[in-house]
């Protein structure tokens, strides 16, 4: 499986460099981010998307900022540096990983005492952020393997795959992982409306690395559970909390569905991904533009005058959850927080 | 409420008019068949769709085939008759109503004595055939408004409304028939991937009638059952066995979240939809084209080479119904087919 290259730091260019997933499968683009606002507007845009790639991109984003700003004084220095970062913060508001990547690199650069050191500190940051990310789904898809029967199929929606992490992916890296030890392993691909990252990029990953792979409409997948086609069911998370876990609209139906047949329902996401400050009725679902909803490939699908409900992300509570999948190993719900707490070290405060 | 007349029989012009429903909601264009192979490419591309209106299709289909043959003698017309209600009966293979259209009109050309009393006979059938089933539709909606409180919110999948049926409509049915009873309902309509006739359909259906509507991603429907923003769910059908119910697939999806969250799920239908012969392993599902979910609009959403299962239909057992709502009255699972047996008459034998 050759690495797929999602999104990364081109030092000599002061660069973030990103495939545009909103051109997948018809076209794999790169995108080079010159700029803080360029690097916003691929976030927002969903050029770029997935909890630990829009940590990675949080992290690179303060770092591109750093080194944009030509202010020579420490302080303004860095009172500009967080005025950009927030920028960053900002640009979506569910996935915590994003905050938590930013984060990260901003206090490496506070703690500097001097703007070049500051700078020197917030390479490091970032790109160690990045490693950390992506070794992390190494260690999620060697927890979850073995979850795995010798021969399976397994239900996943939206992308939590390559495209969504460094590398590997969360749910995908499971299935990854399990494929290198040598289960057979295939993939039914729910096509994630509204954007469709399921069939655009789920899909386009899996079949370039040669795991057979099948999408269906969302709607579809509790027929197929009832049909006995799904072994288990593998996402990603964007978020969790104490309560719940945010992911992409569609999986909270897909763990009541898998509850309702005695199926399996993982959570794969590494530490970053979890959040033990908040309460989920504290966080903001984004909700998206009708014009995703109501347009498909430039033809008017929804009528005009008539309203559309878009939330990008629903909420599952853990007790739908058979089990988390970490970078820590297999955590089964309730979670012990106390634990993951001392996990978590200095990053765990978002 | 101004009628929709979505499938008629234009005597003088010996054509059926339909309303091509590929095109809502951008464009409410009338089809003309003239010819029985045109009727069955617009079953075949759903140009007429829903279980009602493909029963008035099929009766208007044999009734234009009788029209069409100029045989003189009456059992070469019979032979050629039969012939051409089977390829209108075939064209579609899960919706029992489909067969039943056909057959109702066969039986009654079959009847005759001679050509010319065939034509009459088969012109008297489908036009009462077709009566009935508009008919149906406001027996329908009589009896399942007041299963709905003053006030609510009910959602809905696929289009059982008057573009499903002669007028009214089913689910859709109840709903109007509410409305007119004075009750407060809004309507919260699944968009119904692949082919959006939730989105196009029921959203333009209602808009037309003044009734509040909102149109969702299928997979949003059980976040907001979560959110306590669904108070029920009524759903049209395709074919009800004694085992299951045959609707538009994710029916089953919703069944089962209703039940998860205690929300009461309706299934609205007129007799000629229940299938008191076969059981469910006996009735096709029907497979569409891999290009209903692989394109979008023209562009490209599943990569090439990558396999598609695209299922029309899906079936929910009849103990996840709460009730099925029907032309004689609201019926509580387990049904009592001996009683149903005797309400169909002669047209139940499918």
């Amino acid at each position: 499986m050759k690495a797929i290259e999602t999104i990364s730091w081109d030092d000599a260019a002061g660069a973030v460099t990103l495939i545009d997933q909103t051109r997948l499968p018809g076209r794999c683009r790169l995108v080079r981010c010159r700029t803080v606002d360029r690097l916003v507007a691929a976030i927002r845009d969903l050029e770029v998307r997935g909890a630990p790639a829009l940590g990675i991109a949080g992290a690179y984003g303060v770092l591109l900022a750093a080194r944009r700003i030509h202010e020579r004084d420490h302080a303004l220095f860095l009172r500009s540096l967080s005025a950009e970062a927030e920028k960053v913060r900002t640009a979506r508001p569910t996935a915590v990983n994003l905050s938590l990547g930013v984060r990260v690199v901003m206090d490496a650069a506070e703690r500097a005492g001097s703007v070049k050191e500051a700078k020197e500190n917030a390479r490091d940051a970032a790109t160690s952020f990045a490693d950390v990310e992506s070794r992390s789904c190494h260690a999620i898809g060697e927890s979850g393997a073995a979850l795995l029967p010798e021969r399976c199929t397994v239900l996943t929606h939206c992308n939590a795959g390559a495209l969504a992490c460094g590398e590997w992916g969360t749910a995908l890296g499971v299935v990854r992982s399990a494929i290198v030890q040598g289960k057979e392993v295939s993939v039914i691909a729910c096509e994630t409306r509204p954007l469709l990252q399921g069939a655009r990029l789920t899909a386009w990953e899996l079949q370039r690395d040669g795991v057979p792979v099948t999408v269906i409409p969302d709607s579809e997948a509790a027929f197929l559970m009832q049909r006995q086609e799904v072994d288990l069911v593998i996402v990603g998370a964007d978020r969790v909390t104490r309560d719940a876990v945010f992911n992409k609209v569609g999986t909270y139906m897909h763990a009541v569905c898998a509850r309702h047949h005695g199926i399996p329902f993982y959570v794969a996401a590494p530490l970053s991904t979890f959040d033990p400050v908040h309460a989920s009725r504290e966080v903001t679902i984004e909700e998206r533009a009708r014009d995703e909803v109501a347009s498909c490939g430039g033809s008017v699908v929804v009528p005009d005058g008539v309203g559309v409900k878009n939330y990008a992300f629903d909420t599952t509570p853990h007790d739908l959850v058979t089990a988390f999948v970490t970078d820590i190993g297999v955590l089964h719900p309730p979670l012990d927080w106390e634990e993951l707490g001392r996990a978590f070290g200095p990053a765990g405060t978002v």
